[in-house]
């Protein structure tokens, strides 16, 4: 664990401490190696999305933790592939991109169909695919913030995908036509044997009031995990919580007062473990996103570090870290995604 | 009958002894072991259906008295999880509202995809699955009304559902296109051997006039059961009515003079009759909402068990009570469904 | 035929010895014992739609003369069923609706999916069913006017229809969208065997012109059977036209001054003369409804009576009487029916 | 050749003796008794849409000369049946309007589905059925230019149509919706082995300008020939030109000055001869339409006849007269449809 | 050589001994003889799928260079057929246009559903048809900018395409309905083994700034290519760049310093590579466009090879160039088209 600690520097102590008392860890299915067949056994998932699960947390450096660690590259089609490959341009070919995720021991890739197509027949058999499905695409002029589709759940299970991921706004006046999509679009791959992830994102510019940023509330993100394992969705993707308080804040929707006084404090591993709560206590995984990169190594490293001890001590079951780990050199990169790894390998971190 | 007196109180006994002058129950197809047999039998519904609304109700503490209770638990979608499960998260767990319904004596549970799949090859063979099909989410800001589907009713049938629910807002500005979805949901979910359930809703801001709300108004809950029926709804549930003279406060549509002074009086079970009328005078088993939690035990009981005297003495079929049931302890809960079961049980509780 | 002679009073003699100069009865193909072989012997129906009409023009008190009594109950979704029952609530009960077309004589009933649904096997081998497909449901508010479908052709099939009907609103903002709906659940119809009868309404408020009401035009209406028989409804539903110069008057369109000269005079056997040269020259039988009841027998029957006298005379070939027949003591509507049949039945009455 | 020029009057001989020096006739498809296999043989078009198309041209007083004479009644459905039959009641009738056809030797009939559906066992089999697709109905206020869809391509072919027909009114504000349902539309009719014609409209109100109408200028008509043959129509109808000039009048769109100096000049054949051009130089038949009756029979003739020479002459493939052939009575319509063939038979009548 | 350096006259020598310094060639999948096996070998392209491609890159002049001409005809659906037409009309007859390409060397000759269909038959099976699926015509008033399907992708397999082409444009507002769909068509065209071409442009008024042009900035068009290869287009047609800069003129998107500083100077042929970079570092085949003719055929020459050397030189693919090769007689077209083939075929042009 020294190595850890030293990446987490001063604040390190109170995070590996600290005990969360709002919810506790014993209502939570915890992850663990035989997750998928206490979280997924008794579910309608069938034997083959099962067999989909179990490969996505069989593969890689975390292989049969009940943890995963997810690299992925689709920022091209938001940001441009020009904000995202500039800093390291060899990732403008998408052999890549694949390469990176191996390096880096990573349970699996999640990219364009684009992406994974090119290169599907060297690698779909090496490290799960997870073909993201949806984009908002920043070409169009003005810019608009929407979720399309970019290609079929069909095409994405020809090409060898383990998995699909989506991305809905919720939140945006596009949602509800998103939700139905995304909804289709899970039952088809859940048909056809494949895992679903989702992008679990909140969005509308009234989230932000005076000054603050409720897109990052527990409460809201909270709800949007919840409405997406109400669609099915097996693994859920959110922004690490930094408040709570969205709902009041912005005045609308219905919450509890227990919501605040009980449910969470201010400390991040438990306003985190309210995100957990909310995809059914845990029967679906949490993973935290890593955020851009700064820039600038260490303190890209301390970032990731800290999001993977507060995850996995809220009970989450690991991260999916993107620019951090390709907007700099490989080795840097697989250097990045391994400190990552390591936390969850740290049988002395434990659940809060 | 005497638990049953002491909850109902002072007004008891007026209730006990109402006797409906309007619509006699001579014109009513009445609640009984043998109701699907009498209701049914004649009807377009295919024998699989006839087993999956015999199963519905043939199960828990009111197997085969031609009454059901139900177990509703969706209200996270719209009101948010922590809305919904902060007074009692343990609730947060999917498997924990089916464990209530069961212990509660329910004949079914109706919750969501995503509450049901989690779950549904340990409790989809003990008790019937009603899956809600469509919700009104409500973390898009600004809030709109309007009721989507979060799946497909293939997808409910998969997952063991022995019936499908769904909502029509009628009276609001999207209903059309949801009459015109929910009818082909339950065509399809006929087609498929499940039974269909319809929250029957009325909404509308100018159903509001005065200061007083029409929403619960039997003229138009009333018109709404008879759309619902018309789609095939199997069994209607139907907020409790609370006054009649929707039409003619609001100023529009048609309506008879009749309705308000023959078809109903201001008696609550009066009012329910003529709810009961609208689902083609009981062909069609209405059951009532329990409506909120009070938060206070007491006064929940008595809500509940007022509600269900005053249906089962309109000749409806039943009360559907979640968030009274499952924002409280598992044991209270347990009790208060019980309660509720009790007044169908109790044979000196007459039809009015 | 005195009772007939009876019951048309003053006017009656008039009505029955008006020579028709306008388009000759030569012109028409003129209803009969063969009518269906005729008419549609020659056209691409089927030969189980030409089952489907036989059934229809071969069943009741009229059967085998060519001509038709429709029982239509289906102002439930659109008055409400309070506005529609409360004259006779036992209405409110589907079988009653089906009870009454039997004992009534009539060739056929009309009414909802959920009306005919609920005894489907006990009665549709016993009087044909239509189902009314679409409907325009006023619990919306504010009000609007639109045909919307409330269930699909094959679940008309499936619970044992001899026919479908709709609507269009001919005129109206939505007239295209339901021009194409209908022309496809008409062809879908035609596939599986079954007659369409189409309700040709024209709807417009620019139809009111200086307080004189066109929908009753006969250049209007007259206009929407055209297109009716062009969307190939086997049998035409339209109001009896009151007047001509509907074009003229609204100023729209394109029309003839022989429309107004040759084609017909003020007489109402010229009127609807016309109408039954627009359903191609009386090879798709024109029917006419009854209109509001006016709550008084002998005045409903007056009308009724007229009614099928001028249909009868002009070249039609029935009446569809829903509310004159229902909003009454059973016995009374019955009577009713039959005094309409009596027109079609006298041989003396002939057609002009 | 006498009995044209009669009719032609003054103006025949410039007519007939006009050398058209724009696009010569040696770079055009000429018409003649092969021309299905020279202009069809090698396209993608199917033995069976071969065999429609030889029907079509192997049918009438003109079978085998290259050259078609359709009737065209459809006006019922946009101008009112009242407005085209009231000057001859007897075609209110289907059967009279097939006859017409057959009578004046015309190589098929074209009208809506209603009409070819009443008699199609009878007739389908003795001349071609070309079933008009869609119509712009003006029974809706305020009026509307919009083409639909009044039945399926499959119903058409149901009935024993050998061709279908559609409008698309290009330039107005639905034309691109109509673009991808008619290219869906003929695609399918091409699969069932139908024959595929297209009419071929400019509809703007911008169209007219400063008093001069350029729905009638060849560079506007032609550019819609030119996109009617993209989306594979066998066969385009066209209005026949009056002017030059559309695109540089309105100022709109892209043209080329050799356009007006090179490849037309003033002269009707050399304006029609620019839309010929536009069918892939005649590789598509241009067939011109009659016009409007102007309810003279000697001034509908010599229209008619004069409009025969120019598409002969330019080297167009025929006429399509619906109102000129059945606002009068039979035999004169009969007279009119066979001074038109008349010009396609004479071989004195050269192309220019 | 000499002929080449001929052409380009006075700027000849620093565009050919330019070396690009900014993404270094070894970053790059470069043409050759084995192009198909390198990059798409491994991809999820179908064996069907490498045989279209290869026969692509096998046919013409060109064959086995890893260099493709082609001849795109289809500007007379935007630009009218006589704007296109009009300098030598003898391309209305399409015949022509697949003359011309196989005349001039080509690999594959791209045109209309209408176009290639006409001559099928006669011509798949001699050189591969690009069938363009879809077009913005401009006869509608006011001009609008949208792509519509003018056909199915099942209509191009069955007139015997080898590939299938479609347009989207990038930044418009219909842009994201244009992914959407396009996606689809090439998921489609991949199923059936045909090959996908996407024009990739750029469209919305706001990229004109100032009175500069940034439809051609580098940063704006390499963007649609990355968005291009991400919905599975095989090769790439993009106009060349002429400047960068576009995202940070217009202000908005994102992008990134170095995309101005490193990845791009002012040169065009290091612009160019910026554009095959986004090509997932050129496994995708760019190919640019030759432009308008300027009607000079002396200078429409020297552009047109001026753009082969920038393009081979970036590592781009090939040229499609269509105005420059048919608006002129046959033989100076054929003589462009082989010009530009000579670079291609010229090995001492090398890639920078």
């Amino acid at each position: 664990m020294s190595k850890t600690i030293e990446i987490l520097g001063a604040d390190g102590e109170a995070l590996l401490n600290h005990k969360c008392e709002t919810i506790s860890k014993d209502l939570l299915t915890l992850p663990g190696a035989d997750f998928v067949d206490r979280s997924f056994g008794n579910s309608n998932r069938s034997p083959q999305v099962l067999r989909s699960l179990q490969a996505l947390y069989g593969t890689g450096r975390l292989a049969n933790t009940g943890y995963v660690s997810i690299l992925p590259v689709d920022q091209g089609i938001e940001h441009s592939g020009g904000a995202s490959f500039a800093p390291n341009p060899i990732y403008f070919d998408p052999e890549n991109i694949v390469k990176l995720a191996i390096e880096g021991g990573c349970n699996g890739v999640a990219s364009t169909f684009g992406v994974l197509a090119s290169c599907s027949r060297k690698y779909a058999h090496k490290i799960p695919f997870i073909v993201k499905l949806n984009h908002n695409e920043m070409l169009t002029y003005p810019e608009k913030f929407d979720q399309i589709m970019f290609g079929s759940v069909d095409e994405a299970w020809n090409l060898g995908a383990t998995a699909v991921g989506a991305t809905i706004y919720f939140g945006s006046e596009n949602s509800n036509r998103q939700i139905i999509e995304v909804a289709a679009a899970f039952e088809r791959a859940h048909e056809l044997g494949m895992a679903t992830i989702l992008w679990c994102y909140t969005r509308n510019s009234a989230f932000k009031k005076d000054g603050v940023d409720y897109h990052v509330a527990t409460d809201l993100t909270a709800q949007a995990n919840h409405l997406g394992v109400t669609i099915q969705a097996d693994i859920i993707k959110q922004k690490l919580p930094e408040r709570n308080g969205g709902y009041t804040a912005v005045g609308f929707g219905k919450t509890h007062p227990k919501v605040y006084s009980e449910l969470s404090t201010d400390n991040p591993i438990d306003l985190t473990r309210y995100q957990v709560a909310n995809c059914y206590m845990g029967k679906n995984g949490l993973i935290n996103s890593g955020g851009a990169s700064t820039g600038d190594g260490q303190s890209d490293l301390n970032q990731a570090v800290t999001t993977a001890v507060v995850n996995k001590r809220a009970g989450g079951h690991g991260l999916i870290s993107g620019r951090k780990a390709f907007q700099k050199d490989m080795k840097d990169g697989v250097a990045l995604l391994n400190a990552i790894q390591d936390v969850y390998l740290d049988e002395s971190i434990t659940i809060a």
